[in-house]
């Protein structure tokens, strides 16, 4: 088995006891990357040479028998819209091609301190929003991977790399994630510091993550949460444990909300079948659970909150580039110039109430169920809808996206589980729990919910990927 | 002497040193509000009985050999946009008449905590706006206490407490202070918790406090400072030595820096001589500093937070009560409503760079010199103007006003020291330093420079006092 199919976990275990190199296995992932990224180009940025001096380096620090830590000589990609102090970062903008910062984004200075080695740079939609890059679906060319962390999520799941960084102010990590067939992770908002990475929104920004399971984002995301100074939202916290709750097992079996959301209308028949036929599946482990009205209004919230946000931080691209960036992108500045304050000031303030309202429901239920997006990847012209996510980022409330289903075409369909804020390591339990029971539950015979094992991504992906 | 015109440390420490008791000195106090209060109008709520029911219960607990907080026994005047679990808090507003909160503001309970009584509720302009409230100045019944804290400040100046605590949003405390001839301190914003208070600007709001002395606001306010999940602006730090480090003696001479800032062009005539004659007199601790060009605009940022933050916070008022608001906080609201939220997003997006800049005069100078307001008070159709605090609540540094001079009317004119942000101890050190030495340095004649003592501020009103 080449070790590119290696997941994160797997792989650093393998490094840390001597089982395989850091220099071998990134030799691995650039192998892949030759073979199938020029049909999937998922990559913004890619030096081999630097990339392999990374990984000698992680086997020479290992080798003198220096400390390591949790990600020693893993590869992992990253976003391009996080700085790195070595590479490029270009906001899939030309107006900032060849833009190289001095500084690695904290994310990414966390992920260096783990011993893990940046492998490259993601294509990321410009930026951060909805106009496609050149990335392409790794189950079917003609297809979306989703955005905005395109490049991340269809990285991980044509097995390029292990693991990867993306971001999600709206949908950008969920979607990509189920449109791909990988795990997506978005912990809660403040966990992960986001300086030093691309600001559309201080409220919505959120850091998330890709993997081949849970156990692997869990690792991933776990290393990355700090508190920093220069991210006004997070908080001294310790490192909270992640990986360890993820792999135990529940106390007592979950019990999961199936929440339709204000925006059930849009999703498409083979979501609606495969939902019926996952909930049918759970059985008694889960209800369906009507949200009030007050959340009828999060969308347009959300939408305020993040055009205003928008019109601000990209105020110079704006003024300086407007006729530089895609019609779509200038049309949102546009609509975020003429909000009115005290309407930006009601959408902020929304976002506490409907948390405690949240918690009722996380009081009786461990995660919410719900779908990750209308339906399966759409065409190449757009990234997809992003609407399923729109209410848990407006929320900041932790969200995971895993790719249990399957559209009769063939198509990933991702199931997105959601947790109580702050609460991510019990989330990250349910979710595991989840793919090791579902298809277990019951015998009948069911089109879109596979009898999935430990592992269901890279199975998933392995007979799809080009 | 009676036991009213004792500062905030002296009675503490009488209290501690079983020297007087709380009832005699609560008992005191309420015999001078009898005597002066008919013409001042400090309070918007006093029950007698409560304040001497407190303070016989500080004795009890004493006498029991129970421990004891820094000012136990000691009373302590409370504006009334602070919430009282036990008495009214009406917001200076018809709206809220008879409004009994259940808790007490966070700032509240930490005074309780350390042992003050709560003496009685003091008047605030309308929502603490500019509405002139009923509370006249003691130096002059004709003229303004200044405002919003308007009884606060009255009623430290008067006598009838040794201690008040207020709020500034633009110039709240640092005006009343110095129409008072009262210490006004407005420790650095996010130090000191607003849950519970009534909430105009997060961006804005500042607990502030007045006293007699530099020693007494040091001591007031350093027993509120502290994190408060419920404020989102706190942070857990330390308790700050404000009292110790104000009475230590600087280990070098300090050096200021005045500064005209942007609205000197409103600087009335009393006050540019008087601060002409100051700086004569500092001579070599001061150097006039020139503020650049990107401080112009903070007042008008100032305004754009402060009035879509009101319009936002008071838009139930507003909707349901607005014929029963004063015209000016009408149309603040109306001009707060209007603003577009990037207009509000760059407001917001200017602080940082400004305490920026501020920092190299900060890396030169222990303190800003400035005035606290145009001239002195003005009559009682208005409670003056606080534009010479506004770029400083903008920045959120700490600022304290000190009843140094007066008008040729006898009025008192406040000199406002503006500090580091988060550096308020060495401000406080400062100003005592001031306080100690002005008059001393030169022995020509000066009109408005008084030769004060170690304690300015009583000496200043009790000549006054009505």
């Amino acid at each position: 088995m080449s070790l590119n199919a290696l997941g994160l976990m797997e792989a650093a275990a393998g490094i840390r006891d001597g089982r395989l190199s850091s220099a071998e296995l990134v030799g691995d992932c650039l192998k892949r990357i030759d073979e199938v990224d020029r049909d999937i180009q998922a990559w913004a940025f890619l030096d081999r040479d630097h990339a392999m001096r990374q990984a000698e380096a992680a086997d020479d620090h290992r080798k003198h028998g220096k400390a390591t830590g949790p990600l020693h000589g893993v590869p992992v990609g990253i976003k391009d819209i996080f700085d790195t102090g070595d590479m490029p970062t270009e906001f899939g903008s030309e107006l900032w091609a060849g833009r190289t910062p001095r500084r690695d984004a904290a994310a990414v200075a966390r992920l260096r301190a783990a011993g893990a080695v940046i492998l490259g740079k993601t294509v990321t939609t410009e930026y951060a929003y909805y106009n496609p890059g050149k990335t392409r679906n790794p189950h079917n060319p003609d297809h979306t991977p989703g955005g905005s962390s395109s490049g991340s999520a269809a990285a991980v799941a044509a097995l390029m790399v292990p693991g990867a960084v993306g971001s999600q102010t709206n949908g950008s990590v969920i979607r990509p994630a189920a449109f791909c067939g990988v795990v997506g992770f978005k912990p809660s908002h403040g966990l992960i510091p986001r300086s030093g990475a691309l600001e559309l929104s201080r409220t919505l920004d959120h850091v998330g993550v890709f993997g081949r399971s849970v156990e692997d984002v869990a690792l991933l995301s776990e290393v990355m949460v700090d508190f920093d100074r220069e991210d006004l939202d997070t908080r001294p916290v310790a490192r909270p444990p992640f990986s360890a709750v993820a792999a135990s097992e529940p106390p007592l079996p979950p019990r999961f909300a199936f929440v339709r959301s204000p925006v059930w209308d849009q999703a498409e028949p083979v979501t609606r079948e495969a939902f019926a036929e996952l909930i049918e599946a759970l059985g008694e482990a889960c209800s369906e659970v009507e949200l009030g009205p007050s959340f009828d209004r999060a969308v347009d919230m959300h939408r305020i909150i993040m055009e205003v946000d928008m019109a601000h931080n990209l105020r110079r691209d704006y003024q300086r580039g407007g006729d530089k960036l895609s019609t779509p992108l200038r049309q949102a500045i546009e609509r975020g110039r003429a909000h009115l304050a005290v309407d930006y000031c009601s959408a902020l303030a929304g976002i506490a109430p409907l948390n405690q309202a949240l918690d009722h429901i996380f009081d009786e239920y461990d995660a919410v169920l719900t779908p990750a997006a209308p339906g399966a990847a759409p065409g190449i012209e757009t990234t997809g809808n992003p609407v399923f996510c729109t209410l848990w980022t407006y929320l900041g409330v932790p969200a995971i996206s895993l790719p249990l289903m399957r559209s009769e075409a063939g198509l990933p369909l991702g199931v997105q589980l959601v947790g109580r804020r702050s609460n991510d390591a019990r989330l990250l339990r349910t979710a595991c729990w989840l793919v090791r029971n579902i298809g277990r539950t019951r015998g009948s015979a069911r089109r879109n919910v596979p009898s999935a094992g430990t592992n269901a991504a890279p199975r998933a992906e392995k007979r799809k990927v080009r």
